[in-house]
């Protein structure tokens, strides 16, 4: 076979990660895939700007149509990131019959099933492992590793500056302020890091691993979300006295052919193999009925693990070359997707409350759970120093989402209840 | 496409899982590879067995030819264990021109190249995710998901039975014996343990690992074996005060082109990832150049686990016989294989020795230590009991394995050495 041509769209650290690996890793490539491959042109935004790898600059363009309209070119990775201009470019990659491999996952949860049939329509790959989790293959073992199970649950941590701010938390006890701007200094946080603490980075990867896992078509507007920009360093202090770690999980649940897909802060027993994830790392729990729990963990960002993915991808689609069968591989979702309804989401929540320090306060709130339906594992009452008032920290049992929000309004509007400080979903069970 | 006749060598446990997955799931199979799939025969040794399944007593034969001369057999599904006779079966499958999945670590590990070979001859796949870990698909995500990288160490608990038998040993202070007892009463354990508790099934795996992991022809005589069989409490005991967990774990580690791999009980810093995997379950850690760790969880063994990894390469299977290209996803191992020497493996040590319990004994000790060159991190002393014996533990710095070998043949000479109890390696750092 002739030599393949690629096209890069953008040349930062993920994209120059790509140039370094497809340089050193030629004889594997070429013993894997059967011939060699070389960057045949780069889209970048400043050609004389210093990069992290050593490329001649007549590689380099400004001109999009160097790249998507160049006969030449047979595989196009995208690792510009946006949205809008991205995936006119990748639309127009794919319409010139161009296999398209991208890392972009804000781009995969809004437009993912538009872009997937245009590449099947034109025979074309379209690969995004990278999009979710960079360092974990985790999509390419839901689509085929798990191909015959029927997957149940699926919970994660898919975002590492948030796991990285709430691990620092935790361990140091310092302020979600403190640890953002250290995050920050660290290159582990944007200046602006809203997608990312707000949930909506995490939201995006679970929609696209929902979409996967249950063979459904979910978007980031299924996917219900709460970042943890309000999580403080008492709620954390309380969530390890009762045992629980707090990480920002994504859960996808299917029972009963309905699902439920959300991000939120989450309180896990200590001893949960997600509570011991650390640091920038993510990882993936699967439930499948026959396997069982499986869980894949790694680095969810940085340049290489991504670029990792970009390559593995790429000889995917080279691999499909030398096979004749590209744009073959996609399987559109099975079933129709049913989203479940408040009353059908099941969980127990953590509650922190404060209240005026008065006699029958606590008989007031817990004939409140009672009158609602909503029964208590735990409750503490604790004086606190200001103003005649005390906390009272609860631990649900399982309730529906819509009893809890019920109970949660009529809490608010209680003459007895100053504040409703906190309330976070909690999984699992804590030994007593 | 017509619909897609499957036979079966061996209906136990793990047969007994994948015709029922075929059946419960013939919605999902249908929409994923386009076409229908049942099971026409099934290779028995007795008709008239109970099974897990109901099936019609048809489709059951005593004779192997009827699954693997019938033209109408499109895969072959080996689950019948054993090594000599599902050779020649799969053998005289392919020649057929039949597909081939197995769940045979036994047989992969000693005839996996010549089967591969056979197989690519034929134009025929040979699949065997279940061979490794069942639960966890960790061949594909090795040979697909890390494609780009360069993989340098895998370390991996690949045997539930003895996961399963350290881990109650360790929480429960009990015995081998008494617990290899309890394993088999629960069915975790075989009547005749050996090659699990001597090390051997976690070999075959490691062999399995890691001619995929660095594409070099492993075999498990390259591997170093070493068993459970003589832990006792004492050794956990002493790993757990100096802060370690001991599993049963297989290295294969790559440095500059040359190889090591074995499986020994193997003591771990607490923190370590691989330290609080528990019972039957598995996980391997692969650490690539690139994407630095990622660590694979999952369950080990079990009818379903495996019957899911089995379905899974059907799938693969049936996918690549839709597209016609059966046969061409092999990619033979791309580099000669190099053993490390003796020399060459650097490894710490955990050393347990029982000496005179008299004056200069440990000077002695340390003298022959530092005139072989090997240092150590920490040394106890204790006096013993019995016959004024003593006790010296020592954990050793990295030491060439050739160094240390002499050392303990030396220290063995000694005539204030009265026995040498035990010897482990160490992975990782313990913070002091």
């Amino acid at each position: 076979m002739k030599e393949i041509s690629l096209g890069l769209l953008g040349l930062g650290t993920v994209g120059c990660g790509v140039v370094k690996i497809v340089e050193n890793h030629q004889d594997k490539l070429k013993h894997q895939v059967g011939c060699s491959v070389k960057v045949k042109k780069a889209l970048v935004k400043d050609l004389h700007k210093d990069r992290l790898v050593n490329i001649d600059e007549k590689l380099l363009t400004l001109h999009a149509e160097e790249v998507l309209e160049d006969p030449e070119i047979d595989v196009v990775i995208e690792v510009m990131g946006g949205v809008e201009e991205a995936r006119h470019y990748i639309l127009r990659a794919l319409k010139n019959r161009k296999h398209v491999v991208t890392a972009n996952k804000d781009l995969m949860a809004v437009y993912g099933s538009e872009l997937l049939a245009a590449a099947s329509e034109n025979n074309c790959d379209l690969f995004y492992e990278a999009s979710v989790a960079g360092g974990i293959p985790i999509l390419r073992s839901l689509v085929d590793g798990l191909a015959s199970d029927r997957i149940t649950k699926m919970m994660g941590i898919v975002n590492g500056t948030t796991n990285f701010i709430l691990t620092k938390m935790n361990n140091e006890g310092s302020s979600y302020e403190e640890v953002l701007h250290q995050a920050q200094a660290l290159g582990f946080a944007e200046a602006d890091p809203t997608s990312d603490v707000e949930g909506i980075d995490a939201a995006r990867k679970m929609a696209i691993l929902a979409t996967l896992g249950f063979s459904m078509n979910i978007e980031l507007k299924d996917v219900q979300v709460k970042g943890i920009s309000s999580v403080s360093e008492e709620d954390l202090e309380y969530s390890k006295k009762l045992g629980y770690t707090m990480k920002l999980i994504g859960i996808a649940h299917r029972e009963k052919e309905k699902v439920e897909v959300s991000v939120a802060p989450t309180l896990l027993p200590h001893a949960h193999p997600l509570a011991s994830v650390q640091n920038e790392y993510n990882a993936v729990y699967v439930y499948g009925e026959a396997v069982g729990e499986t869980m894949f963990y790694g680095p969810g960002a940085g340049s290489l693990p991504t670029a990792t993915a970009v390559v593995s991808d790429l000889v995917g689609v080279m691999k499909n070359m030398r096979l004749g069968v590209n744009g073959k591989s996609m399987v559109s979702p099975q079933f129709q997707k049913t989203l479940k309804e408040k009353e059908e989401v099941q969980a127990k929540h953590f509650l922190r409350v404060h209240v005026k320090d008065e006699v029958g306060v606590l008989s007031h709130i817990t004939n409140l759970f009672s009158n609602k339906g909503v029964s208590f594992e735990k409750i503490l009452q604790l004086p606190l120093k200001e103003d005649a008032l005390a906390e009272v920290v609860v631990v649900t049992h399982h309730a529906s989402l819509q009893r809890y929000e019920d109970l949660l309004e009529e809490l608010a509007g209680m003459p007895m209840v100053k504040e409703i400080k906190s309330s976070y979903r909690v999984e699992g069970e804590v030994a007593v």
